[in-house]
């Protein structure tokens, strides 16, 4: 499948860089280049350039003026990112030359890309699968090992090659089902029943753990919520500052590609924790307070765990009153109790404190945020809390909702064959809901797609890949 | 002179892009790469790779797990952007790919690269002057057509050819007084003080013109500021946002390189303006107010040219006093008489306005800032009165301002030396005059340099370059 247009855009970062690649795709590729590119070797033909070889010479523009000394890189089809011609211009990054270069290449005849139409032509050319294609803008996402790991794991075909596999015994399976409705008056048997009941509950075995695995995905990708919520002026945001600075410039610069800037989150040994900070609680009467309050409880039911902080030197009297409060929204959660302010009690005081929350079940941490003591500890009982198994190189992980919604319809069937198979149901119902099951998987991997599809899942992803 | 280090960095703008470029230099360059690269076809070896060249592998930690699928591109020395062996790799652009590749660089042997540090090498390992390798860096942070031009220039080195020729023979010249020197006994004359007389005149000629070729080199290269003054709510920030509307992008995008933050700036038929809001002028006895406007004054003497903005609906009573103020503070500078809100009143009244400002010598238009009424013939009055004549390819223009330093130093040392030659001095002045000037001629284009000048210029590049 060969697209007619030859398309380019600028696939660096934004900005204005030392230099900046400019990426052009399509059957016309090298000629539009050739037409804006002077090699320095006057005997360099672009169009006589091998595969995978770079060519130094300048960008000119129609009335022969230098917009730029660059390098080309030549790559050609099929062996290339796309499966196309593919021209790779390596342009000083100012904002200028980019745009100048782009615009020359556009009025040679090139068209801009849309988001992520060079990896829909690499998915449209064979050269990657659906699931795959989307984990390459998860990989360019990920800000965090783990979930670098998972998308890499997807762009590299681990994930597909499994649910090919059921899809292919399935094939066989359905083929010698639908044969025996070809012979349905003769009443024989191709396919094994006892066989594909094997294979049946093998794949419902098999989508049961990768649909499940999407807690753990999802959570790995989209990073786990934890609310700070304790009364106002217990050191919350100076709690927040400490548990964000350690990396967070790594993880705020994860912003405008795929999804939405991702706010207060941090990496702590590879899982990425969002933080919701809240207002502070206490008991009121003022209304519009009260909706403030209202909010932190929304808040603290849409994390997985709840950080609830405490000032050591100065308890509330309302501290039962809290404690219920806190205990009836957070149902379900992990909460961790912080102790601030520990550098400032006696060890005497502690034992109070200590007897207070004797009912308290949870983990309990005795911190200063303000002189970062044992803030460590507390970023291992959030690591603990998060109860996350450890990811490992070539371990299957859901973590898009796409596939986890296709997923869960192909269970739906794949049980619904295996009852059938219990009951003897005809062969024509059998072979419906197998149809079905091969359909769902065939989404994930982009074997069944339509253009409703691949539009939603390309249009997410940046200009340039 | 070669490096002992192996260096690296990021090259691309900092940032999530489909793809990055991380960028290895250095004798050991491609035994680091090799370290942490597999190449899919497995026969490949990096250090047997072919210059200029893609290989395509994968990058693995040392627990020999994958960390992305990359382009690896391999230049040899000395053919090369530093004159060294150099490996690009191109990654996946996610900020976490990019810091893990970078580590295990730096795990291998690597040095974090300084800013300007592979531009440095390069010139050291004489592939460019010193004039050429800060082009680079002005290239880099060019956002019009006209710096980038004059950068462009620059750095293909037509600016430093000129000065190293002229260099030339004044070497050779004092080359011969110095020799004189050595017979000083016998008083003969090697060097003739006609044709020396001839070519210092020359030199004096292009050394004046090249420096003052540095009043449109540097309103090009840093924008040409416009201050924009008015009576409170005559319409100044409407005016300065529909300014600014039309190509803001391109020039905001210019950040943090190798200078500050360019605010407020527009491109306007490839010249850079730099707009200078100001507080509304009134008369007033309020004191704070009054620093206000004073600075509003301030502001009026650092701008080359001043838009003064009148309310067509509402002429201030004050009109002569403020007239009397804008022109005694803006002597010297274009002012272009801007009447808004023009929509609102009828040819009659405007009869009038022009009739009131009828001293007034300057251009003067009539605008509707709100609805964009004639705010083109305001952008052509800009350039008008920019007054800056065309940069032509292949024109060269200092516009930076050390050069300009240099060259007026030059200037001076030639100056003595045409003087010495006509009040006939000994030739061990002589020596001294001509070879101060081959001094700072040299000092431009690096054939003298130190290490602080070196560590000023190199220090303001950004990382990666």
């Amino acid at each position: 499948m060969k697209s007619a247009t030859t398309i380019t855009a600028i696939s660096t970062a934004p900005g204005v860089g030392g230099i900046a690649v400019i990426r052009v795709s399509g059957t016309e590729a090298i000629q539009h280049c050739s037409a804006i590119f002077r090699a320095r070797r006057k005997s360099v033909q672009l169009a006589e350039q091998a595969a995978n070889t770079i060519v130094y010479g300048s960008i000119t523009d129609s009335a022969n003026e230098v917009v730029d000394d660059v390098l080309l890189s030549v790559f050609r089809a099929p062996h290339s990112f796309t499966g196309e011609d593919v021209i790779e211009i390596a342009c000083h990054g100012s904002v200028y030359i980019q745009q100048r270069i782009l615009q020359l290449l556009i009025e040679q005849g090139c068209v801009l890309a849309q988001p992520g139409e060079f990896t829909q032509r690499a998915f449209l050319n064979g050269k990657m699968d659906l699931s795959q294609a989307e984990a390459v803008a998860d990989l360019i996402a990920s800000g965090s090992a783990a979930s670098h790991r998972m998308a890499l794991n997807q762009m590299r075909g681990g994930f597909s090659s499994e649910l090919m596999k059921l899809r292919g015994q399935l094939l066989d399976f359905v083929s010698l089902v639908e044969l025996e409705l070809d012979f349905s008056e003769e009443d024989v048997e191709f396919a094994d029943r006892t066989q594909l009941k094997d294979l049946a509950t093998g794949i419902e075995q098999l989508i049961t753990r990768l649909a499940d695995s999407f807690r753990v995905g999802n959570a790995l990708k989209n990073g786990i919520p934890v609310a700070l919520v304790g009364e106002t002026n217990v050191g919350k945001s100076t709690l927040l500052n400490v548990l964000l600075n350690e990396e967070k410039a790594i993880v705020s610069d994860i912003h405008g590609t795929t999804r939405d800037v991702i706010e207060d989150a941090v990496n702590i040994s590879g899982i990425t924790f969002r933080f919701i900070d809240t207002a502070g609680i206490r008991d009121t009467k003022d209304k519009i307070e009260s909706m403030g309050i209202e909010r932190t409880y929304q808040k603290i039911e849409q994390a997985t765990i709840v950080l609830w902080i405490l000032d050591c030197t100065q308890l509330s009297e309302h501290i039962e009153w809290l404690t219920d409060k806190i205990e009836q929204r957070a149902v379900g959660k992990k909460i961790i109790l912080v102790f601030n302010k520990i550098d400032k009690i006696a060890e005497e005081e502690r034992e109070v404190l200590n007897q207070l929350f004797e009912q308290f079940e949870g983990e309990r941490i005795y911190i200063s945020a303000k002189n970062r003591l044992n803030t460590d500890e507390l970023e291992k009982a959030l690591v603990k809390a998060a109860q996350l198994p450890e990811i490992n190189p070539g371990d299957v992980v859901v973590n898009n909702i796409r596939h986890f919604q296709a997923l869960q319809k192909a269970l739906f069937s794949i049980q619904r064959v295996n009852e059938g198979l219990e009951s003897g149901i005809s062969g024509d119902f059998l072979s419906q809901d197998i149809r079905e099951c091969m359909h769902y998987l065939g989404e994930i991997t982009g074997s069944i797609s339509n253009d409703e599809i691949l539009g939603n899942i390309f249009g997410k992803f940046c200009i340039g890949k």
